[in-house]
């Protein structure tokens, strides 16, 4: 079977990504039009209209039997705990699809080629769609200051507690206080690396990286063994604005990667958020010329800000889950009145909490799902009960 | 006489000022309509329609003859250097009147009267209206951080450099390092007081008010012997918000003084500046809370920022005068298209620049001005020579 998901689709994505980088934009074309294993047929056969890409493929074919080097590269992930992810997964993060339609004003290989990934390669045990979806990027510089590294781990420590997951690079500085602040709380915290996952860059990041492999994930688009390159990482910032809710940017100096990948997240229409600092900072001088030349950027000075502000893109409650008293005091006026409307003891149906709160029963039911989450009713089979209070 | 500037005029805006608190709606309506010699008979004589300020001139007329009070203010200020600004005299800053159309949302007498001075006490040698037409205020916490006052420094000394006068309260901690700044360069900073000129308040600042007093200005609507109360900084920082071309905040707790002036200079629809700063530091709370809350704030960083969002409401070129190197560097387009248009010696008509340029004949002269108040051409009776480079 040829079909979507099937073993040869599978060979197909892995051996497209080792012949051209992911984010190639006539290749990601080519696949939605004819499929993966047809499209690399038509590679390997040389029937390739784009020049450059030609160019390209015939080189790296020089280097190897793309349909081969795929198939090793499926069994070594396997003993080496790595698995493969395709579009046709149940974890298959969707939100990484919007780049299909990004468009941006600017030119070059990097700025035009930022079509959705064909495939991830993932290290650790949590699904990786599930996983994405309540996510928020943190990044910023390597060369990162004190000042950066305690905001970072504080904004990261604070999105973890409230059930998100982190999101950033791999790279020393803000990437890695990102990740540090998500496990520090036992949160989820995913590495979007710019080489083989089977040998995350930076090496001295290693214990960081186990870490994140036992409580989060690491995933790349390139296949095993492959080359942290430098136009990579700038490749690899797409998936991490597109991946995310919404991405926070500490630290950056001018012209930094972190602007970059700020430029797709305001592309893609994200919450672009950004942590100001002194101005007399070198670190900070990029994070303010975003805030002054970006009208949709928002500064946000903590995590409640950020999710404040990845909330205004849809239905999401903020209560820092502290306490019930500090939570209830933060709810929207919907969640309060169903709040109000429950029962002192006993348990109730949402028919009844609708008509009680005069809200009809689809906003009842969404507002119960996040008061569930918050831990403030807790659903049984007798039916929905408020939550008993923390003394 | 009795007309607008006379000594009639004076005795009774300055009795009007000591009867009831400056910006009174009502006040300063009657006096729109009828001129203040009227008005001031008319109050004395009981006839107030306001019932709040009917007693409050009643009480106020107890402690003397409010006729009789200006009179003595008036001989006394001679004698202390201090003179009277009315709005017929030509030294009358006309931007105040600006705040005739101000209604803020918030209400409370300080938010609703919010109207124009009636007059100034001003001490210094400057003209008051000229002195403030090209002014931007810089103001913050009294409690400022050293990182604060630093960025004052730097920012006030930078307007001042750039021909600028610098505008703030006369409070310790960023109002200072403001004057301070300006001071520093030899630039005129002006203080605006809610207390009489012949004794600014805080003591303390004493040896900073006689410098300023030198180079700059001191000025208040309040009479002379007028006590600093709480409530007169707050009615004073609307004239700080009207009459400067833009506002910037240094550093602000929550909810702070400087947040209230902010509301004046928003109200107005003047640039709103805000420097940002730690987001660890409880003084940079208020500020990082503007440009959150209020999406017309602009962050800034330096005075070159300040003077790009001050230059938005205007024509104005954006040139630190340094040196002919770097001031080069920063023109526009347009700018440097006439610089490079010159001939390398002898002069030049603006006819030729624009053929040589190929730009049109208006846009030449207008930028021609600027070129000359940056100082880069000369105009002679030959024509237009560019300037000869400092060494």
């Amino acid at each position: 079977m040829n079909g979507p998901g099937s073993r040869a689709d599978r060979v197909a994505r892995v051996a497209l990504s080792w012949l051209a980088e992911p984010g190639h934009r006539v290749v990601w074309t080519l696949v939605q039009q004819a499929g993966a294993p047809a499209v690399l047929d038509r590679l390997l056969a040389g029937d390739i209209p784009d020049r450059s890409l030609r160019t390209t493929v015939a080189a790296r074919a020089k280097a190897g039997d793309a349909r081969q080097v795929a198939e090793v590269q499926l069994d070594q992930a396997e003993r080496l705990g790595a698995r493969l992810v395709v579009p046709a997964d149940p974890e298959w993060p969707a939100r990484v699809d919007s780049l299909a339609a990004l468009e941006l004003d600017t030119g070059g290989r990097i700025n035009t080629d930022t079509r959705p990934p064909l495939c991830f390669w993932v290290r650790g045990g949590l699904p990786l769609g599930a996983t994405l979806d309540r996510s928020v990027a943190v990044v910023g510089a390597r060369a990162s200051t004190e000042y950066g590294e305690h905001v970072t781990l504080g904004i990261a420590a604070g999105l973890a507690e409230r059930g998100w997951t982190v999101v950033s690079g791999g790279a020393f500085g803000i990437d890695a206080a990102a990740h540090r602040g998500a496990l520090a709380v036992a949160g989820a915290t995913v590495a979007v690396l710019a080489c083989g996952v089977e040998r995350p860059y930076p090496a001295s990041n290693a214990l960081l990286f186990d870490r994140i492999v036992e409580q989060g994930l690491l995933i790349s688009e390139w296949p095993l063994g492959s080359e942290p390159l430098r136009h990579r990482f700038l490749i690899r910032n797409r998936v991490i604005a597109a991946a995310t809710a919404g991405t926070v940017v500490v630290e950056a100096a001018a012209r930094s990667g972190a602007t970059q990948t700020m430029s797709r997240v305001l592309a893609l229409d994200r919450p672009a958020m950004v942590v100001p600092g002194p101005v007399t900072s070198a670190m900070s001088v990029g994070c303010h010329g975003l805030l002054r030349s970006h009208p949709a950027t928002r500064l946000v000075t903590s995590a409640a800000d950020v999710l404040e502000e990845v909330g205004r893109i849809g239905e999401y409650l903020e209560p820092p889950p502290r306490g019930p008293e500090r939570t209830r005091d933060r709810l929207d006026e919907e969640s309060a009145l169903i709040l109000e409307a429950f029962p002192r003891r006993g348990t109730v149906t949402p028919e009844v909490l609708a008509a009680e709160a005069r809200l009809d029963l689809r906003t009842v039911l969404r507002r119960l799902s996040l008061l569930e989450t918050a831990g403030l009713v807790v659903r049984t089979e007798a039916g929905i009960t408020l939550a008993r209070r923390g003394g």
